[in-house]
């Protein structure tokens, strides 16, 4: 395909502005796709506020958006399983298939990844874009490609409830109820676990929570979080913790929470990197800790929960936007945290 | 069997005098044991010198010495895998069989537990004991009593390389080098571990860890602990990191020092029960981590690694005592923790 | 409680009658229970028709039954979490609490076992019975003693699940669509699998398959089963496979069938023993084989899935029946089993 | 590098000559090895004897040959890892890289795989192969090339090993003590487990066994085998089995003389396909199945296991040829099964 697009350039910190660009041309493994829905992921704020994350550091020009959905308009010569017209979810890492990590499936630790919006790779804030033909997974008829946008994060709740060992019968609590926070409550729902505790301070992602299937919730300004965890679980203490929130006071709460046993997967990053945990009490009742990086083989998966109707990702969602409007509305998502749960932007 | 029998008593913070005490009576489950070697723990030296270990608080008279091997000289009337003579060494938690965590194997878990020297049920720092026939172990021909003393701490470090997923082709890094770590790189090699780094601040303890197979030792006082072992590693960073040293300094050295989804093990406590760790590191790594609690449905296993040769446990031992020289023993133990790595009470 | 209580006793084969016989005491850690609701198992059938499963001989005088709900009557001295009043399920099967297998959490493996119906321990088609209280489980506000009973068959499917490793997303195949296939398919369902297809010859069976939630079936008689899974795969084979059916015919078709690196649970016996099997096509797709024997560790997970309204499990009966009338239904399952997929006694 | 090599060219059933071939041009992620030593694997015999294993179909002409060590001597232009003098074991399997398998870590299931001597892809017996580069693995120093090229049967047994759950403190029983047998028996002992026990009906191969460490033999033409089993491991029965005569009499062995619980690994292929084996047994056993096919991930493990002295690969060996006489090797081999249990082409 010929011609330019829509790109939406962040040119400095708080900036960003709609440039054209030529679209690009796939190579013989890739596909073509019109991109059509992209969320807004509480990354792309953090480099839009303030240029980077960790040793990841935003150089102008840049496009941030990696939760992408979007209908193939073109495929590349060696492209078997995909065909224009159908409606794709994009994995946005491609990694180099050769190391130790690729090779034991675990691609999501390949140092040698290039991905969406992680500086200096560009994201999708923009018309089109050619990825990789095997990163991009055809959606079945009742799935929309917005949907398809949000099969990413879901698949960070997923891999999250996945590596926790999630399953039939078991009491879990999250942490944090942002977006990663929702998508781990759909997740362990998915997966039987039998009652799922959300954790935060603010209202309006609360009730969400609770929109969404949590069982329980728990406003950690106002109650006792362990002491109320030990009420709701019959003093027993829940089997499986979800740290989204990235503080200290939460991953405490869960490990003081938690029953003997149990484990607790650490998603959210703290401001520092450091959190001061209470590690005696957490040999005292052996407690598994499992970190997550993004995720793993997991859109298959995704994708089919969301077909079946086991989650219902699009309710996450609070705010649409058009990429005509991206500045208002990246602007909007750094300033009012406690309304806008999830946006997602019209392309 | 009647009689009275020499028992070590604390009476006092620092104070252990030789009482004499009822030989006890094995119940129709039980046997009765003649103790004649028993481990010095950190445990035992701890509730010694100040008189708790968090909640567990001393109330003299109380006995220390948890780590025992000896001979059974009386069986109880149910009892059928042991006889007379048949010589043993004791696992010292006896525990509920009813609970959630007794039924399903993690008996290490119960609430219930009566356990050896642990705050008020009093250990075995004396000639008899009388103790489930179950959770006493049949030693072959060719291990000592004195080894099977020594079984109790091997178990731990069992515990943990097992819990950490110890295998073949690995490379391990054990964090202090005092008894439990020593007993953990006996374990690691016995269960393949290519290499095991050794990471202490005492030179005697690194010699210690080299004589007993260590392919590495790093002194954590003079050299980079976490660049030392990427040089070690090719620059790859260890599989399987064994924490045993209690600070936040070591645990954050593994951190560094990890490969990408390597596995840390928590075994030591710390002075005040928290760290502080570089949680964000965790998660780029994806690491998993493990806490130990003593350790379960292991003897067997470590006795047979024992018998077999895989594990020399006796040369862990640096000092040997006499019961009637407790006192001095348990001086020296924590007047000279730098050279005195393990110390053993005959009986 | 004084008196006698009418017990259903097996008097010979084909032969059952109603005798008077004393209500028993609890002991100290049992309960007494008024038994209200006994389901009616293919063993007791077996047992009923021909006397004996493999080494199991029946010599009357014997009473069936092992799939009990009921209510708390009488409690012993040590019984701390159940009272009179209290509704319950009661696990079958008592174990010793020592061997290895019990020390490890595989009790179902002690060999030491005492279970109801299994010869010479008689079973409850009787009014009362004084069982241990820690495999008593008090039953929720929403949860029958009806739904109580069936708890042990829904045990076995579920623990056939779990072996199997059953998670979301995946696809399953059922062979057989008797209780327990019919179980397993309700608890492959809980656990998030995404498309259970049931495979059977009755089509009777069939339909009550799709009426429990199969996604779909496939008549074995009629149709090509290894094609037809196929097909209902997208040509990718299936993920996990139950086989319940007892046939080396299905559990062929289940080689036949999978995915590679599949795994298949076998459930159902063989009339001989023994089966043949395309043992090179497993290994040219390395699957994996489990094999179950009852349960372990699983009804409150049970328990708890049927009052959360995950399984639905009072479904899968289509045959009540009362005491007094057990020669009848006895006699009726054993005739007509093709229209009788679940029977339960009314006590 | 320009020129002709020596191959060795099966032309027929049980014919094989020595040509002239253009040595290979390596591509830019190719290396160039030249061949130094290639074990002869019973599948090059199975399809020089009768051309064929299953539905692959060899159609002169062929070369055999697929376990191989060499040097290599020309590097592709993206190739980073090797240079030319670097000595290295080959994996003969190039895997596609996207497919679901391969994208898990399995890609020993991939089904677009290119394998050594695996119709119609040519093997190795011949002086120069083009490689990629990412499946030569780099020898230590005291690792010889013939060593190298003893890794590919190796691996079989480590991965069958490893699958099995192999650990310190098992027994473990081998049947069958051909190539793969023996593997097995070094990677189990490397593994630690206590005790392995080979069976076979040859006794030169038992005497090998014992030669490589086996704790005990059995002559299965001799003696009951399970009951012999049993009489080893006092009346316990083994925990992990690995079957690698591929017959039903052997798996049936194992399935009678496994522990409760047991883990058995499928490994030899039978004449038939099929098997008839005691079903019911495994499932009153609660046995789990494996059954494994080549093996993946585990070159670094073997290599290392080798360069450690871990394992002894070399003494499996007991006959040694040249490229030339490689007609007289492969009679030899066909004819003398009893005699020669591992037989290299030294080229």
């Amino acid at each position: 395909m010929e011609g330019t697009m829509k790109t939406a350039v962040m040119t400095d910190l708080m900036k960003v502005e709609i440039q054209e660009r030529p679209i690009p041309q796939p190579r013989e493994n890739e596909v073509l796709v019109k991109v059509e829905y992209v969320g807004i992921c509480g990354s792309d704020l953090h480099y839009y506020e303030s240029g980077r994350i960790g040793d990841f550091i935003v150089k102008p020009p840049f496009v941030l958006g990696h939760e992408a959905g979007g209908t193939v308009v073109e495929t590349g010569a060696k492209v078997k399983h995909l065909k224009p017209g159908d409606r794709v979810a994009l994995e946005p890492g491609k990694t180099c298939g050769e190391c130790e990590f690729c090779k034991q499936g675990k691609y999501n630790l390949c140092e040698d990844v290039i991905f969406f919006a992680t500086p200096p790779v560009d994201g999708v804030f923009q018309e089109y874009v050619a990825h990789e033909a095997g990163l991009c997974f055809k959606l079945p008829e009742n799935v929309s490609t917005m949907e398809g946008a949000l099969i990413e994060p879901l698949a960070v709740g997923m891999h999250a409830a996945s590596q926790g060992g999630a399953r039939l019968g078991q009491t879990a609590v999250v942490t944090g109820a942002g977006c990663i926070g929702l998508v781990s409550l759909l997740s362990l729902k998915a997966m039987g676990v039998s009652k799922v505790i959300v954790v935060d301070v603010m209202e309006k992602r609360l009730q969400k929570a609770l929109e969404l299937g949590a069982d329980a919730v728990i406003n950690g300004r106002e109650e006792d979080t362990p002491a109320r965890i030990r009420e709701l679980t019959d003093g027993r203490g829940f089997d499986l913790g979800i740290e989204t929130a990235g503080t200290q006071i939460t991953a405490s709460q869960l490990i003081k929470g938690a029953k003997k046993g149990a484990t607790v997967v650490f998603v959210g990053y703290s401001a520092t990197g450091e959190m001061t945990l209470p590690i005696g009490m957490a040999l005292d009742k052996e407690l598994n800790f499992k970190t997550v990086f993004r995720y793993r083989n997991i859109y298959p998966t995704a994708i089919d929960a969301v077909a079946s109707g086991k989650i219902n990702i699009k309710n996450i969602v609070t705010n649409y936007f058009e990429l005509d409007d991206i500045q208002t509305a990246l602007d909007a998502c750094v300033k009012n945290k406690a309304d806008i749960v999830k946006g997602v932007i019209r392309i």
